[in-house]
């Protein structure tokens, strides 16, 4: 089917078919805007991605549903980066002529399956046509009590540096599509991330992160935000970086600094987030009882800047420095 | 100054500073989402609206600080149609390398003092490349009291319908542009439009609309979605449709049948409305009281579709249906 036959209100219909009714939901997709409840003593948290054919994704080696779920997954992750439990998301498409309506359906299938997975439900957005490249805007809306919110800005000399699962098979994922390769674990990692939305909020209701953000652009770039907003720096042991057996077997033959895939790589979606030394234990217990995986890499300093060292305390050099938008 | 020298980082630096702290902002722009203070008892109005260039506008014929209003414009008519109060926006861009950053600063400011003069606070967005076009995609949060929020689908048989201001000023302005004319009156309308913020929030204080909607696609085609939600139909009297003195000496130089402009040109961004007869005294008393300009043009029936007539009672006949997406 063509889109031009289905028409905009059609795909919106076909849309709106896909979302269950939800709790909180006065008014979903269809009017002027949505109207949803706000729990009671709760904040809003309000985040937005833009995602572009050509510079986020190419529909040569993605497909829609994982390209729908991505675009999401993303969103989410910065929910989770505040502590929050996200709740309702806006989905705006820009749609180029050469896309089909069965394309566009797996795309929003691909949405609403991410976004049934973590209990949020899709309101509204907004879709029109594109002349060329295909363009995802996604916001998403969370929750969460005021006094749990964790923003990038509150890390203190002294505390620890701490960060969820592994880094560096997205970068890998992304370097093995370039090369020609089309199914690897890394490679699922760099097209159909997870976002740590438990993880996330598990620490913030635990009072345990000072500061917090997702790693999208590479550890040390998000890292530096935390610094930055924080006015400190860090020390980061290299032989403490949290790396997936996969990594360390194939890193090596898709990049002569395998280190720097997973410092600079970027869009590993873990959580990065920092704390004082005498909640470990917290943590520690925390991580028992639900299974999370969070790996103590360094230490925040008073001094500014990023410091990594070996085991032995050599400094190690890295060159990447993230990812550059422009 | 080139937006590559200046980088993503220095681009969102410059656009928080324009930002002036507000009420509610818990976390504004530079965390990964934003923390807003929700209004005790209200609900939330979440609405997208996205523009593409080359789709939605020209740079030829338009400057940055107009787009960046009527970006925010279209989003806050969204609101305004709900009978909403606008409070915060996210504004994400994809950027192509075409583009300076003084361009991008102008449309930030267009932005942001559309913001300032309608209460609303920018708390965060996306920034990111685009390989050609320029993208906007604006995502409005309001609130209001849940029992004065209005949707599309309460209009009833026998109740009347009403329009703000005046109809077909920006399709006359747009086919003015496409005739080669740079300044009128009509083309500050259609690059520049209005949105009724404060008439939707009063008729919706004051309980009289029973559904309503912007005329974003073109008066019919959202009467239309009035009527498909509400499952009714409607009749128009033709010699009543608001029209601006301008359009009433111009339009038949741009078009052959003028009538068309105004029931179908759409980007008019007038407040369509339905609301019973005995509620018409409380509306004449808010317009005198607020200066509100509405035009009574017709009545809701139980047989679905829209009968346009002029004054004697003869059927008008009309071609256009509005404008279509794809």
């Amino acid at each position: 089917v063509k889109l031009a036959e289905l028409g905009e209100f059609g795909l919106i219909d076909r849309i709106a078919r896909r979302v269950p009714p939800a709790p909180g939901v006065l008014i979903g997709i269809g009017d002027d805007a949505a109207s949803v409840c706000p729990e009671a003593g709760a904040v809003s948290l309000l985040t937005s991605d833009m995602l572009v054919e050509g510079v986020h994704f190419d529909l040569a080696t993605t497909d829609p549903a994982r390209l729908g779920r991505k675009s999401l997954s993303v969103n989410l992750s910065d929910i989770a980066a505040m502590g929050g439990i996200p709740r309702y998301v806006l989905l705006s498409l820009a749609i180029p002529p050469t896309l089909s309506a069965e394309f566009m359906e797996e795309l929003v299938a691909g949405v609403t399956e991410c976004a049934g997975r973590f209990g949020v439900t899709l309101v509204g957005g907004d879709t029109c046509a594109a002349q060329r490249d295909l363009v995802l805007s996604i916001t998403v809306m969370g929750e969460q009590r005021p006094d749990r919110v964790v923003g990038r800005n509150g890390a203190r000399p002294g505390e620890l540096v701490f960060v969820t699962g592994c880094l560096g098979d997205s970068a890998l994922g992304l370097r093995e599509l370039q090369a020609g390769t089309r199914v690897s674990p890394a490679i699922d990692r760099h097209l159909d991330p997870l976002p740590r939305v438990e993880a996330g909020r598990q620490l913030a209701e635990a009072g345990i992160p000072t500061a917090m953000i997702d790693v999208s652009d590479g550890l040390l770039a998000d890292l530096g935000h935390i610094l930055d907003r924080s006015g400190c720096g860090a020390e980061l042991e290299s032989d403490l970086l949290p790396l997936s057996p996969y990594f360390r077997e194939t890193a090596a033959r898709h990049h002569a600094e395998p280190l720097e895939l997973a410092l600079a790589g970027g869009e590993d979606y873990e959580l990065l987030f920092t704390a004082p030394p005498e909640r470990e234990p917290a943590l520690r217990r925390l991580m028992a009882r639900t299974g999370l995986q969070v790996t103590g890499i360094g230490r925040i300093t008073a001094e500014p800047g990023v410091r990594l060292r070996d085991r032995s305390g050599a400094p190690v050099a890295v060159s990447g420095r993230g990812y550059r938008h422009f």
